[in-house]
């Protein structure tokens, strides 16, 4: 086998840079046999700061014997061209798609710096810490309390995957998700905890392989009746039992990531 | 006033779509005096499914009277084809960039659909769930436990936003962020919390305008001790205090993103 390939990459933003990252990965996933070294310069908002970037770029590139990769989201163009002079391939996003855009809506852009993520003073803002301290008091079946207030409530058994997804809906979509745990009580019961039948539009259902329920729970409790194969196939097979007869939508979380499992949450309950 | 101009937009992606829709709102945000009607349609993988986003752009056009916007990150050649039939104003990213990274890089890109979140199974995905159950259970000084495994420790004065940030951290970098609160008996005493001192190099301050702080307060606890505006400039003052003279490095919340805070804690404790 040759070595494989090594190009480093700068992500260069005068915010987080967490947008043009994430951009530039589902980019960078495309090349597999490319081993990237990715380096984020986050708030790049003066002269100085896009000369120092310059310098750490090529000497990078001097390092490496191969000219850098940029991927850039600066929106001001005097910093913009001070990194365009570094040596190396540049993807400016602003550039390539402000002057279609405002030729197509035909309106010049404000070319300011944008706060994408919203001010902390901001309406959505302040909803997205409400819906993050309602779930974190909503987590596991906690209360009962104020369940009305809910966007949606998760149930399955233990170990799906609720507690992520529920933070994710909060912090990604200021949605209050509350979650519980359908235990082997409400099996025996026949029937949904009472405390949910009053919100069943609101109700949501994961699910899991048994065989990977039973991996995630021995990482905890190995050995225990709790994790042990059977079981699981049996809480498994019973929570599905109940969703269906209760007609909740559910998904299998097993090969999904918590961002795939929010959004069609979020698409199936048509949240947004 | 003339009305603002309305323009529909759609987010087209095989995947979630929140990249493509980070990216689109980054854009969109450069036109104030357009209202934007935001659509997202992920998942779309099926010769089908691409027929029916079309149609929906379509009618959406139709009835707009204007063509509808489209950012689409689709890898599938085929399905985007589909897309671009849409009577609508296309901004494809894998098409812009594709082509002149692959000359760049020399290589032929694998045209893969992209799992930018990573699955499931994947090591990097099981370490972003190990580090929000670890955040959980190290929230607001719950545990002295296992501060050894944290990568970050906040601290700060109640409500300057260690929670969210810490869930943050462990969400979006799977770093164990573990928080405690800097309450008056540490002010009287003089030093760090005994547990802290140890972990000296993992520590990060919040602080907050002492304004700020009361409003946030008065909409928990109206008119207690806690909350009123002279309470809130003492402990402000006293964990600033406390913060430089232990030479902990520590930031102003006030106005700040949770999505900011993090990507600074992250470069100034260089934990990436």
């Amino acid at each position: 086998m040759p070595n494989p390939i090594k190009r480093t990459v700068f992500f260069i933003s005068d915010g987080t840079g967490l947008t043009v990252e994430a951009l530039g990965h589902s980019l960078l996933t495309q090349f597999e046999d490319i081993e990237f070294k990715q380096i984020r310069i986050p708030f790049l908002d003066s002269i100085e700061q896009a000369q120092n970037a310059v310098s750490h770029i090529n000497a990078q590139g001097e390092a490496d014997g191969m000219r850098p990769i940029i991927f850039t989201t600066l929106v001001d163009q005097s910093l913009a061209a001070i990194v365009h002079q570094a040596d190396a391939f540049c993807l400016s996003y602003f550039d390539t798609y402000l002057a279609p855009l405002e030729a197509e809506l035909g309106v010049k852009s404000s070319h300011t710096v944008g706060r994408s993520h919203g001010t902390a003073d901001s309406s959505d803002y302040k909803k997205r810490i409400e819906a993050i301290n309602y779930t974190l008091a909503h987590d596991d079946g906690i209360t009962d309390n104020g369940l009305e207030e809910a966007d949606v409530i998760l149930v399955a058994v233990s170990r799906c995957g609720k507690t992520p997804t529920s933070l994710y809906l909060a912090m990604q979509f200021g949605l209050k998700a509350a979650n519980f745990p359908l235990i082997p009580e409400d099996f025996d019961r026949g029937r949904l905890p009472g405390t949910l039948e009053r919100h069943r539009s609101k109700l949501f259902g994961l699910t899991i392989q048994p065989e990977r329920l039973h991996q995630i729970r021995e990482e905890r409790r190995a050995g225990s009746k709790y994790a042990a194969l059977p079981n699981c196939r049996f809480e498994v097979a019973e929570a599905e039992k109940m969703m269906r007869r209760e007609g909740i939508r559910w998904l299998d979380s097993s090969t999904k990531s918590i961002e795939e499992i929010s959004t069609t949450i979020l698409q199936e309950l048509k949240l947004r």
